[in-house]
């Protein structure tokens, strides 16, 4: 298939594309490279010292022969975007494209309203140019398991079959949010919903779990393959952080009781995933939505299973509870179904003591890039305006102005 | 009360503010003028000669001895919207400022992301005001009744208990827009709920169905005063543009089978309604929906009522079933809830024969200024593009660039 692969240079994004490529796939990154430039904006960087694209892209031809093409440009850019759909005729284009971090849409008002524009945007922009473009393609897009917030009743893919004064009907699973970028994606999959309805649009929504890890079979293969592992407390996700901290020797930092459970899965699953949905497209004006985790755990679990495996490194690991910066339940109800993309095929790569290891190794091999002070948190939710780097005046967000 | 009335100048806008001041309450209205940049871009103009808002209010002034404070802004400009917060000081901020028409927001892309930036931003900018420099007004939100969509159960005020495997949790009420407009008041409702969790703002969303009529008490004063009457297929509401259809012996366009139903209300009640919310505010952190309608009808209904009411007028009035533009349930079952404001004291004006015959006669004594043209849909639900005006180059929509 030719799968155009947005966002294709950021983490979840570098996987996937290489993983589609090797399979056989026609695949074309599209990027701006805005993941690098907020590294830049929040002086932090990833644990592993990723190269330019055009240099992974050469590496990969010489490894494999295979030429993954590269578009660079902005998708809200819309005369970039359908230049690129004209040009590539993408069967799917999957959409990673998005300002993905929780604490960088709360840090003030600039960067929510950056992160809900140039998310809601985007997504507009896409949905015109397969309808006015490519009205057969896939859509498969990157939502969250955060669009479900915490509800205390089972969670369903996508939908839910409510009886009420003796009637029924399937609606969309209620939404509730819990930061300005989970509410992007509310608003992304409201929209994707209407375009299917309205012009036969077929869409996949990946309502994704917390990723972990870096290593994928393709990243693997040479040093300038490296995927990006973010242990900040902006983009970093709270495994791959933790074992930054088990590496350095810091305490894991908890955000309150750590009751808070979430889905997660390995790197590896999320690129099997996205194929297994472009290989199993939803039909003409299906607005599809699969559950993208593999296993539950609560963030204290994750942190005594972190704290486990370092002591087997010979690592002295602490667990420290800080005060949630987050507005969120610590402990609550959670059971979210996630059948689908089992049923299609899907082998969960499930959280091992083998993992962790590998994943504290590679802390400990990276350990002089880590820079302790982005551990801590510093956005909290409960502040409309979080300075966090005082000394300087607040910057704007990276390519904010554009919205301003 | 001090109160801001937020697009004070459009057609809900004015009844209210006039009516929140008569009512003697201290009011600001806040206003750029979109809506009558919007009437030049279609080419259209309500059917009513409104004056500019220097003299509406001039003449107010002099009819009563209230002034009412006028700020010329716009809400998605933060400094603007912070410096009128800081200087009004309002205990209530009546948000009717927003670009309202579903057919504007599926004209093309460029409609579609204006209208959501639009309104999602300028809703954003008034979360942060409220939060950063008067934490304890109440932000009174006009939403809408096609947030909801036509599920196939009873529609409740914004949220509904639903039982599923054996648990229980009171949920946002699943939503189901019908354009990008209407997705757009979705999403606010979103992020309006989600900083009365995180920030303890105190909301209430109205829900609002669809408006008709054009006098209150307030307007009648004075011809200086008269309200909006749109009547165009774009920002027309359905009922005041079969009045003008019947003015002009037009037949009523009713699209599709006219089995569409929806709450409606007389703008006698919105300007109460408004008032109502106000008078009893949300408690802080409170994200209370109230659907603010009094009477279900469907179009053929409303279209035979005004038959009717036209034949003992002496008018020759057909009914004309054009395909429907937009996507939509041509017959459904429809019983949404609205007993919030009628428990707070809403004591409704239903829709009477009197009423339609003073709508009518409105319509005829401003008959020369209809333009016919303006009545047949040009914008259909199912093109990416109309080009309304294909003779011209598709026009910008007016204060796009911001965004482009």
């Amino acid at each position: 298939m030719k799968i155009a692969v947005l966002g294709g240079d950021g983490f979840c994004g570098w996987g996937t594309a290489l993983y589609l490529s090797r399979k056989g796939h026609s695949v074309a990154i599209v990027d701006n490279f805005a993941r690098r430039l907020w590294d830049h904006e929040l002086g932090a960087q990833t644990l592993t010292p990723i190269r330019p694209l055009t240099e992974r892209l050469a590496v990969w031809q010489q490894l494999t022969g295979n030429v993954i093409e590269s578009y660079v440009g902005d998708v809200t850019d819309y005369d970039f975007l359908a230049s690129m759909v004209s040009t590539f005729e993408p069967d799917a284009i999957v959409h990673f494209a998005e300002q993905r971090s929780a604490p960088y849409s709360m840090i003030d008002r600039k960067h929510a309203v950056f992160t809900q524009v140039n998310n809601v945007v985007g997504t507009l922009n896409i949905l015109y140019a397969i309808r006015e473009i490519a009205p057969d393609c896939h859509l498969v897009k990157l939502g969250t398991m955060g669009e479900y917030g915490t509800p205390n009743i089972d969670i369903e893919e996508g939908y839910i079959t409510i009886e009420h004064n003796g009637r029924k009907d399937t609606l969309p699973f209620p939404k509730q949010p819990g930061s300005f970028y989970h509410l992007s994606k509310v608003h992304d999959s409201h929209n994707i919903a209407f375009t299917c309805k309205v012009w036969g649009i077929r869409a996949t929504d990946l309502n994704q779990g917390v990723v972990y890890g870096t290593v994928t079979d393709e990243v693997t293969m040479d040093e300038a393959l490296i995927n990006r592992f973010d242990y900040d407390e902006v983009f970093g996700t709270v495994l791959n952080r933790f074992c930054a901290q088990a590496a350095l020797g810091y305490p894991l930092t908890v955000y309150g009781k750590g009751g808070q459970t979430r889905g997660f899965l390995d790197i590896r699953d999320t690129v099997r995933c996205v194929e297994i949905a472009c290989l199993n497209p939803a039909k003409a004006g299906e607005f599809r939505v699969f559950n993208q985790f593999t296993e539950q755990f609560n963030v204290l679990e994750l942190a005594q299973l972190v704290q486990s495996s370092g002591k087997e490194l010979g690592l002295k690991v602490e667990i420290e509870h800080l005060p949630d910066p987050r507005v969120e339940a610590e402990s609550h109800y959670y059971n979210a179904k996630h059948s689908s993309l089992i049923a299609l095929g899907l082998q969960p790569h499930l959280l091992s003591n083998s993992l962790l290891d590998s994943l504290i190794n590679i802390a400990i091999r990276y350990r002089d890039r880590i820079d302790p002070s982005q551990f801590l948190p510093t956005v909290n939710w409960r502040n409309a305006r979080n300075d966090r780097r005082a000394e300087n005046a607040q910057p704007e967000p990276v390519l904010a102005r554009r919205f301003a």
